[in-house]
């Protein structure tokens, strides 16, 4: 990423970051957040911990620019805007909060970890899915591994009870962070092929909120939907550290095609 | 609203939607929908789908300007930014996609409404609850009904459930719409102080989503935390109508006091 000054950077969005010819709706939200990060805001606020990301066209791999704009910079965060701008077009534009994080627990918790079987025992998706002319490039830079009753709509029989967990790694053996932790929050497949539903669903809106900084290890991830109807539906993730720790945490609206 | 031209639309806030001397997050998001709602992107996508606000300065009762700037239209969602200016300074900013809602139930659903006693039997909030000095103008137009054990908090005794849950109606006898259910979705008391956490919490960032047009009559609201720690909490909103299906959903970033 290379600082133009005025509050522009250089990006080039790498093609391994994307499921079929898309890039990836969550790496391209790390993208900003880091141009967020070496921003004057990210001084004294090195982590981001709030993005709102708004998908409007999509961008092509190649040379891109992240211009981030100063909305406030306080004691303890600082918010920016950032949008991605290809040919001129902006082509996803966010919010981020950028703050301080700790490994620090929770003072309370409602929720506990997604009960996973352990890693060997669960599927690890692979870039070209049997059965489809798909190629998901991303599969080779996070590991996947998807519980293997969540993958019986591979075989026609979906549980129907829309949720998707897994066990992820990154590929290069790299500790989870922040930026990275806003990939796993998008995770593919989407839960609405749990729902029997196949084909793309293209995020419109998504919001990620990064909790704390991750320990070590694999991180676990639920994918869950609340709500179909009207062509669109809702994802709910979490995702919990190698210590049980919530670590992070999104909602997105997509759009999805339901049978008629 | 008056239509400025340039995007620009003049509005005046009321103090009537506030909670102290704040004027209350999901009302300021409304003023903005509104505005998006009233600009060219409005039309043909009459509704307002999805809302992400980030939280920058408290703006003041009275005049202010809704600038709303659009992002895309396309055949089924049109999206823009909208910002809250007062005095010169962006105080509330927005992304907002806009679409066509109907009354249709879900295609699929996992989450039953909140179980509410009668509304009778619940709390009616007070404009001055008792034992604080603040006053709640909101409480007058928005006649909210709480589940009385989750008021358990203002007898020293919080159920620490981290859930609070009420019917809501508009006291003016008008029904919900997309607009007034952003009012809805961030809701008061803020469910910190069901965990025994007395004092404000300012919302960092909230998004939220309307799923279908509400059904006449009052609407259950239930606001669940899910993790607290860092000085930070969420917020997770479901909002049904009086036929039980689910219209709108939000979630938050708030800051917290933690006791140290």
């Amino acid at each position: 990423m290379t600082d133009r000054g005025e509050g522009e950077f250089g990006a080039v969005l790498d093609a391994q970051w994307s499921v079929g010819n898309r890039l990836h709706g969550g790496y391209l939200l790390a993208v900003l957040a880091r141009a967020a990060c070496e921003s004057p805001a990210g001084a004294g606020h090195p982590h981001v911990t709030a993005v709102s990301g708004t998908f409007i066209e999509p961008p092509e791999p190649g040379e891109a620019v992240a211009r981030v704009e100063t909305l406030r910079v306080g004691r303890s965060v600082a918010q920016v805007r950032a949008a991605l701008v290809q040919e001129g077009r902006i082509r996803v534009e966010s919010h981020i909060t950028l703050g301080l994080l700790d490994d620090t627990g929770p003072w309370w918790s409602a929720q506990e970890p997604v009960e996973l079987p352990p890693e060997q025992d669960c599927f690890l998706a692979p870039t070209n899915p049997p059965g489809t002319d798909l190629t998901v490039p991303l599969m080779a830079v996070v590991e996947e591994r998807i519980v293997p009753e969540h993958l019986s709509f591979a075989f026609g029989a979906p549980t129907r009870a829309g949720v998707i967990a897994s066990w992820q790694r990154l590929a290069d053996g790299s500790d989870w962070d922040p930026l990275s932790l806003l990939v796993a929050l998008d995770p593919v497949p989407p839960v609405s092929f749990d729902l029997g539903l196949s084909g793309w669903v293209p995020t419109i809106q998504l919001s990620a909120y990064i909790r704390r900084l991750p320990a070590p290890g694999p991180i676990r991830v639920r994918l869950a939907a609340t709500d179909v109807g009207g062509d669109r539906m809702d994802e709910v993730a979490h995702v919990w550290d190698d210590k049980g720790r919530l670590v992070a945490q999104a909602t997105q609206l997509a759009a999805v095609r339901l049978p008629s």
